[in-house]
């Protein structure tokens, strides 16, 4: 039975979509672990030759160099630390470095600007190669774990993403954002951004606390739950957004909340906090209110705003 | 039977401790319809007296003055703005007002800073008065609905709040947090000083995708889904903070998000976002790099930046 399991593994990995994946840093790493164990066939290569030995020793074919790695499939994965490293590596044309992209699908998973997944789309073209770019959204920790809640935005050719979704969907789930090429890389920086409001705000949090006889881990539970409590606030703001009317289903009114600053930015300087993380925030909805927005409406003018 | 349960209702709302409370803005008037349904005898005052006679058709004592309020029962909640408001109502001194405070225990929801909370615990014992500070967390919509998950931290006498906490925790759950009368306050300002960072975080997400064919009701549910699968890395930075090592548990080092924040400005810049609200985190997250923090370490050196 065992043997029999066995067996059948082998006959579907040889059916199983090979792989070749640069770029061997932490995340490269845990991707290239779940494809292993998914039996596809993997080739990694990797700036740092060690990192690239240590899968060798799991199963991975180990390509001395780049190009060896992007003849070895039709499928190249990039996970890269930025845009400028994948020139690095597979340069700005074919007469830079002789690697040849003919006929190569290039998934990029390398986190990048809307403009610089345009550029490679069209870099990727130039070179006879088809493009999907990718923005990773999870930590290492969360790649092969479906429960962990991690996830990959794609965006670019739909019928590329078609042909390797099952693939790409070994290590993290997948979720399409659309034929424009920057909108993966969009998506990804828009929640990554909101993501770093929030840790600035828990930064702000524990500093607060931080000369009190207050346990941190006291207050992360409080913290933890309270953020998860108020993020889908932001299904409110979505709605204000869409109908431009900032006044609907508004729970604490923009006067009160101006109101309000004074009380955060006096704990602040009380608990010998630097006010440089919320100021920002609070001399915005000031600005808003100060600036013809309504006493009675929502935060949401904030959004406005920000853009010039 | 229906009969019975009214009858039966009746008995108890006499054991009922009666409440009075000041201030009937957003929050206040939806604590007092908790009290009302719960049957306990409310007494309420406002200084716009038309809030209270809506709630006096609802069951409510209105009083005409705050003295009125005051002296109609021994648990006096207050509402009100902020912690000037309430000098305003009730005065500096008995001799300000004429208000007795004399064997009362106050209940102030109202808004403070730590430090005003201490002094507020002070102004009552000069009045003869007991104190409990609280700060709601909580919206409007929240109160008397116990599984939307607000509640209310409280600080000061542990036996003052033992005495009140059945009633105190009719309209939301109660959390006491010490006997500091501050501690109440500084809860609640760290974890809306949290909520501000969250919300920032988010309006620069909408701002990113504001000029795009992109629906903000589209990338609202993935930012609420991501902003919570990310809320409990708040339990790493405690840890963390706790043992001093910020080494330790790390899934994304100090160096490569460093690397990656020109990849978060240029977006912005690309898609006609200020970065203001991004920019100062960034900033902190670089000195740290810079002024001896670790490359492999995690985020937790911005806290030891915010203290001065
Ligand atoms: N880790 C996360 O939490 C996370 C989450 C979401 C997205 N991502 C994205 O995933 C990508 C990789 O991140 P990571 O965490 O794996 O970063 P990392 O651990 O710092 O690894 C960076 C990788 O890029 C390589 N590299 C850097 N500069 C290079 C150059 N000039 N030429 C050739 N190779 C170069 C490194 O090679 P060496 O080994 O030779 O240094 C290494 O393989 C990044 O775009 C990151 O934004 C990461
Ligand atoms: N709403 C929320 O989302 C929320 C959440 C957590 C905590 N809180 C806190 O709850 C408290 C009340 O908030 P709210 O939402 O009810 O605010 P609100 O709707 O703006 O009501 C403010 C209340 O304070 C009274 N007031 C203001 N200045 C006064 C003065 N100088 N003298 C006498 N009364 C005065 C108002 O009386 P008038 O009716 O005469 O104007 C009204 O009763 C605040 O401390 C707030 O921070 C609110």
């Amino acid at each position: 039975m065992a043997q029999n399991t066995i067996e059948n593994d082998t006959a579907h990995a040889a059916e199983r979509t090979p792989v070749a994946l640069l770029g061997l840093g932490t995340m490269g790493t845990a991707l290239a672990r779940t494809w292993l164990a998914a039996g596809h066939p993997l080739t990694v290569w990797n700036r740092t030759a060690a990192r690239a030995e240590a899968l060798g020793g799991e199963g991975a074919t180990v390509a001395g160099t780049a190009a060896e790695a992007v003849a070895a499939s039709t499928l190249i994965v990039l996970c890269l630390l930025d845009d400028a490293s994948i020139g690095d590596v597979l340069g700005e044309s074919a007469a830079d470095t002789g690697i040849d992209l003919t006929g190569r699908d290039v998934v990029n998973l390398t986190t990048s600007t809307p403009a610089q997944a345009r550029a490679r789309a069209e870099w990727a073209r130039e070179r006879g190669a088809r493009y999907l770019d990718g923005g990773i959204m999870a930590v290492p920790p969360m790649v092969g774990v479906p429960q962990a809640g991690g996830y990959v935005f794609y965006s670019g050719s739909q019928d590329l993403f078609d042909r390797h979704r099952a693939t790409l969907a070994v290590p993290l789930a997948t979720t399409y954002v659309g034929e424009d090429t920057g909108f993966a890389a969009l998506h990804d920086i828009a929640l990554l951004s909101a993501m770093y409001g929030m840790l600035a705000g828990a930064a702000h949090a524990f500093a607060l606390v931080r000369k009190e006889n207050i346990d941190p881990a006291t207050l992360a539970p409080l913290l933890a739950d309270w953020l998860t409590v108020m993020a889908p606030s932001v299904h409110r703001t979505a709605d204000q957004l869409r109908t431009g009317d900032y006044t609907t289903g508004v729970v604490s009114t923009l006067a009160m909340q101006v109101a309000g600053t004074p009380t955060f930015l006096d704990t602040a300087e009380q608990q010998g906090v630097s006010p440089e993380l919320l100021a920002p925030y609070f001399d915005l909805m000031r600005r808003r209110l100060t600036e013809g927005g309504s006493a009675d409406e929502d935060l949401t003018g904030v959004v406005d705003l920000l853009l010039r």
